[in-house]
């Protein structure tokens, strides 16, 4: 690793930070720059899969645009490795937390990424992108216990056991018996 | 960016994390050479302003300097930009938990920072700082829910509604309406 | 600092992301690399003290090994001093969050990290790891409040009052009084 490759890490946790904040302030158009046209996306262990940036754009637009869907996506833990002088790959670790009050709704959750990225036109892209739950749960913000455990690494593979919404569904290509 | 870029970047980013950590193990003396003697400050979209380190300080020692206070404050996804040799800007995520067992209280809330930084006698520091919060949420630790939404990116514009106690409120300066 | 101080500084950082993704993900014979084989741990401000790789080992194994333990463990925050060319220290944020539902047990903490890394073969290792808590509450998953405040910085002293359970107990070399 040198001084140079630094450069080129920086750059790419900089890609990723940028992709969380428009996330969750819900900034879809600068999103795109983000995103390689040609990304994949396999959310919560394939529980949620999309091929190309429409897709996934259109995926965050139906499931997390409402602005009553307050959301906190951060990640820690960047282990960036470049494979050459336009392609890299990294692993993150995720927290995630969702309010709903308009559903009464709250969820935790956290997961590993594993992600790779592209250097395109001078500037570093996300190709793919992965997660992979160790453990998400869910309540309802108005009731006491209990809490509901949705996925585990190990229980489930990771994958949320969350109903899918139907406006998602159809945007989703779920894996079968997921 | 070159690799003389990261050096100051990583200058910067530190000096965030010694802000963080004298926040949450109340080294208000230590917080003094984070910020600049003019640093200005404004927090929760506006809510708590304070213009002057020692304005920003006494509002931290009245806030927060109880050891009943239990903070974690945690701070993602830096996006640093250099704008000259000695003037940065960046943007934060903010995580932060605040436990009150004395009051029977707690918040955990989300937000994003911008912050303004200088260099000054070879040391960087805070010149503004100001976060909008995403969400913010209450509740009684005895108690069963429901969790109190007090602040939204969207609904409140990111401004905590939580009263401001009166020893802090006469300490800071609040905007009008808030 | 200079740019080839970076390079060891993020080789440091990648290490305890290693670390902490070992943890997570129970990834005990990966865990082997991050430690050097004299390293000495100290959680929970001295509460649960080990000599020796293997002691470490053997506690995670035996406190955390269970796949209906799980866990997430942030950290934040990196303060690296380099000490020399192969000697180094640092300060860390945690947030950690652990769900055993077989135990309907949930908790929360935040604490900070002492470490003393060091190189050897090329490569950095923790020769010294100490956390101490700024709080930790726990709680039964199933049932509403109250949430327990086990530890804090100023009323324990950073260490959790949780009992020590008996098959990690007979590991641990705890402080008297602990």
């Amino acid at each position: 690793m040198t001084p140079a490759d630094l450069v080129e890490i920086e750059l790419i946790k900089r890609l990723k930070y940028r992709y969380m904040r428009c996330l969750d302030q819900k900034l879809w158009d600068e999103m795109v720059s983000c995103l390689a046209e040609d990304a994949v996306a396999s959310y919560s262990a394939g529980k949620y899969e999309f091929a190309g940036r429409d897709a996934i754009l259109a995926f965050f637009r139906a499931g997390m645009g409402s602005t009553d869907f307050l959301s906190s996506h951060r990640v820690h833990h960047p282990e960036i490795d470049l494979l050459g002088p336009d392609t890299a790959r990294g692993t993150w670790a995720l927290e995630d937390v969702v309010i709903d009050a308009s559903r009464d709704f709250a969820l935790r959750g956290a997961a590993f990424y594993e992600d790779d990225y592209v250097k395109r036109d001078g500037a570093w892209r996300i190709l793919r992108t992965s997660y992979r739950r160790t453990f998400e749960e869910v309540w309802q913000r108005s009731g006491p216990g209990p809490q509901q455990l949705t996925a585990s690494w190990w229980g489930t593979g990771g994958a949320s056991q969350l109903p899918i919404p139907e406006h998602v569904a159809k945007l989703a290509r779920s894996r079968p018996g997921s």
